[in-house]
């Protein structure tokens, strides 16, 4: 990336030296994100990251639809994905169990009550893993529902991608959304995967850029770092990352469990490695956070997972947990034995400390 | 930029150390791009580009409008001005004269067209210099028209922001886009200016950052690097840059304008002082490209001004010019005298050597 930056980003779309280097490095990059997700290279879109992504995949299929035709979302999908959605076609929301799983029997319902109300269905909408709580969704169920039913479907793998398999062939979706900042690479770069065939409008217009579905120069350094994180991973990176990942959430939900009054949410057994999320009775979670901030530990709160927002999680809400309670915990390539046993010491202290206060 | 990746870009939304240190960059960098382009810091919208900007320019203006009331916007405007109006709202066009200037009487007849033929106008484009051409709009007068047709204004100032004053407050426009990598700083970021007390529904959904006006992670090293690239011009380095690239272009304009048949497009006075545009008779422009590469320089063809597409620039189209003939050149902070004695004595060369094949 650096490299990449010292020579000015470059314009992969000009026929010049400087542009057919740039051009080297974005079709490179752009093999290793496709070898990564089981796609073909022509598939990969680079956009600015999975929020794009999806706000892109979703413009596409719905305009790529019916008139008037519903969206299907779980309760639990990103809120790109339920915004996104909202704003362009009714929405027909699917439930989920206890653990925040969708029932491939509730999108065949919801399936159903969109074509009575609506007439038509233009987008199933399926995550590939919960990016709160860490579940693994039934991604083939749904996808063979939405085909049957002859609607798209779009699958956000921004949780999962780079950390469990994730293959978009075999996975039969149309559309996928990946971001390279959650496996590795660097923030403000993204792809969507559109299935071979499948001509969609493009989001952002204005330039011919990949092949004419997102406008707009190429990041050509950002590119290039989702690149080098996508052949780490694809080329054997992945299962020791998602190992060490595993066992370290393991230990630190296990650390975390032995302090009273604490619960796992989601499915701890089937989820991607890298998350985990649970409720501390009797403290704001806001509270737990700050505190572990200062013993060196960076989480989340519940309430605050939807970034900036003073809105409680949806995704915690659709579970019927209590957002003001949960923290989420993640870890990434950077992530060593020594963080996760300064966790494991300092979570039963802070939370001590915060009960005692409360008296 | 190497310092904020290294840290990982890190989230400005998050409430731990790393979040709250990223949200001091991403402050900073945004005092500073409001700084060179005379607004407040509420006003500037970190983007991925100027693409996107104005594609959301342009989505949230249409969206605040009356249903079905037209959008203005000249044929010089760039393609993402175009393409990303005429996808949402019918689009009044305003023409040009021969160097490509809008006439702000030719904007009130297309505004009483607009009127008349579709009830309303949501938008007026008015971009502060043409991208390929180099001339200077009269910004001030088209947002007094559009203001007094109740109208919105947009502003496309990338090719302008940085290279001369560019002064959102006094111009008056209620949106405005720019590009950092056209202006020192890196690909994949830019900005949207947004009018304080102006509200528009976001182009992309599904995040609070940006105080709700553009979802998805901030990219941190990029808006690092966009806000030193801001500072530096901010603080007297605009007036330097632009002094040496008028000299720059001007010396290039002449050695070019030595060789027959060679002939300037666009203002050549009144015009942005990084950008020339010519066009050589009797031979292509695409072969005047390859044989500058081969001596070193690159420049662009004006039938490739739209990047990666083999339509021939409609800039040049409205001006009457043969896109096929036209050459564009641009210099930056890069660019140094002896790159321009390099152009000075490989123009002449590839020139005759081209017509001379044709015999």
């Amino acid at each position: 990336m650096v490299r990449r930056l010292e020579a000015g980003g470059g314009d992969p779309g000009r026929v010049h030296t400087e542009g057919r280097n740039a051009r080297a490095v974005v079709e490179d990059a752009r093999e290793a994100v496709a070898s990564l997700l089981g796609a073909r290279s022509r598939e990969v879109v680079f956009t600015s990251g999975a929020t794009e992504s999806i706000n892109a995949a979703t413009w596409g299929a719905v305009r790529a639809g019916v008139p008037g035709a519903a969206v299907l979302a779980a309760d639990v999908e990103h809120s790109a994905v339920r915004d996104s959605s909202a704003r362009l076609a009714p929405v027909v929301p699917v439930p989920v169990d206890s653990v925040g799983r969708i029932d491939p029997t509730a999108v065949e319902d919801a399936v159903a009550r969109a074509r009575r109300e609506h007439g038509a269905v233009a987008l199933v909408h399926c995550q590939w893993a919960n990016h709160e709580v860490a579940t693994l969704q039934p991604v083939a169920e749904v996808v063979e529902v939405a085909h049957r039913n002859g609607a798209l479907i779009h699958v956000d793998a921004a949780a999962a991608a780079g950390h469990v398999d994730v293959d978009f062939h075999a996975s039969g979706a149309d559309l996928m959304s990946v971001s390279a900042h959650k496996l590795g690479g660097p923030p403000g770069c993204g792809a969507l995967l559109v299935r071979r065939g499948l001509r969609i409008e493009p989001l952002l217009l204005g330039g011919d850029q990949e092949r004419a579905r997102r406008a707009g120069l190429e990041d050509v350094p950002a590119v290039a770092g989702f690149g080098v994180a996508a052949r780490l991973l694809a080329s054997g990176g992945l299962e020791g990352e998602a190992d060490s990942a595993l066992r370290f959430t393991t230990d630190a939900l296990n650390a975390a469990r032995a302090v009273d009054g604490v619960d796992a949410y989601g499915d701890v057994e089937r989820r991607v490695p890298h998350i985990i999320c649970f409720g501390v009775q009797g403290v704001e979670a806001e509270a737990v956070v700050l505190g572990l901030d200062r013993a060196g530990v960076a989480v989340h709160s519940g309430s605050a997972c939807s970034s900036e927002s003073l809105e409680p999680s949806a995704v915690l809400a659709a579970m019927g947990v209590d957002a003001d309670r949960s923290v989420r915990l993640s870890v990434g390539w950077s992530t060593s034995e020594a963080d996760i046993g300064t966790f494991a010491e300092a979570f039963p202290r802070v939370v001590e400390g915060l009960r005692a206060l409360r008296g």
